[in-house]
């Protein structure tokens, strides 16, 4: 379980840091830049948590949330031209974030009693929708609803993870699984320049 | 209770169509139109379940709405241009859903033992927040902030209600009088133009 | 504590009155300007609500808030021009405003049992998510991520409260002095053209 909080956390670090990237270049203040990373973090499972009904939201009981927040800020306004330069690394630890956050929103979902299909689409909000308010915020329609399959990732590494725990596999093998399964998605989309048809 | 069921389905149909061609409108994926169509049909009824505490929000616990909404998504798709065609069915369509969605949303609030003004606001904003959720999900400033009369007939519908089951008028009267009142008054609205002040 | 319902309705009157200017900007009708006028005074103490999981949010139990908002809209509505004269008392009662919305939201997330540092966000969130929310539905990029140090005042003006009664101060003397800070605070900070340093 450590190892997986750990993963949590870093999905939390890396997602911050993408927000503050974006808010950079947006021109933001310091205290912007850290509602924006703060929101591209933690958007997600909160609108989790709100829509389950599991209040207070989960990160007002574990501070170590804000504070990975708060260093990847400061991590971000120090250090952002070699950050930049990480693309594959950014990559690489952003879509172990997604896969982490799919798979822990799922679980605490199904934990409520509520079918598979909700927990699927909880765990996708989880990891997807950090960004849409990131994106909002920043005034711009927001990136996934048109971007290679980046939240069909999700639900298909969600659907994995059921399957494999449906079969009574080993919780850390299935995570494993559909993080790995997750990571070989997103790369080839990216690669091949797979994309959803578009409604036009 | 079950015509009334079906015409709740019936307005999420139409809402999730209406979402879909918008986005169409803005080049969006099939995830990005649906979570779109999505948005629109149940976005008002979740913020409302969210401001009045009614957790988890009622369609996680009804599957058939997701199930309405993807035939919706798929349908659009497909037979775009014809739906487009079909201006004055969709027109009468929609304002049916408006009229259950004020009338469910003002009893579900009304049962939790609040003040009648909260419930005809729950009524109005369980019509008219998918729309505006989809509109700033899309870039755009939300259409119904000038657009004509379209939650003020919620209002009054919504008001008429409440004075008829008041005077004890039997329910299934008290319904098909209000969403009549509230579909004769759309179509004199947008017949005559009729707006509201506006300020400026 | 008559006084302090007394400005925390006055807090609520500004915030409607500068959210109907708002809009007025925008071309909205009567409706959409009220929406924007309850969104600017509700909208951060809903978000807080919401969060901590207190349901029905706050409005809903008071209806006072919702008169002082349609008397603020109305008003505005009819004496827009002798309103945006009257800058300096605007400023004057919007910085009482957040910060009786900072000292209120700080409490009400501390008797709930919640560590400080959430209360000085949740505080915060209170007095500046209003405001936020007005952006977003009138299509702008959110002005406290790039203003003078508005979100800032209200996080130190908190944090002086925490102090203060954590030092044993009488109730009243630590609204006074915090609300006091808050004001010499921002108007230091308009006109020495304080800002945060920006990301970018």
């Amino acid at each position: 379980l450590n190892l997986i909080y750990a993963l949590d956390l870093i999905g939390t670090f890396v997602f911050a840091i993408s927000g503050t990237l974006t808010a950079a270049g947006k021109k933001l203040d310091i205290f912007g830049a850290s509602v924006i990373a703060f929101v591209t973090a933690l958007g997600g499972g909160t609108i989790r948590d709100v829509l389950i009904g599991s209040q207070p939201v989960s990160w007002m009981l574990d501070l170590n949330y804000l504070l990975v927040i708060g260093i990847a800020v400061i991590v971000s306004f120090f250090f952002k031209k070699h950050i930049q330069q990480l693309r594959k690394t950014m990559f690489f630890f952003d879509t172990i974030g997604i896969g982490m956050f799919t798979i822990l929103g799922l679980q605490k979902t199904l934990i409520l009693g509520m079918s598979p299909i909700i927990a699927l689409m909880m765990g996708t909000v989880s990891a997807v929708f950090g960004g849409v308010l990131r994106d909002i915020l920043c005034g711009e329609i927001p990136l996934i609803f048109r971007k290679e399959i980046y939240a069909t990732a999700c639900l298909a590494g969600g659907t994995l993870f059921l399957i494999l725990t449906n079969l009574g596999a080993n919780y850390d093998i299935s995570v494993w699984s559909t993080v790995s399964f997750i990571i070989v998605l997103r790369a080839l989309a990216v690669k091949r320049h797979w994309s959803l048809p578009f409604v036009s």
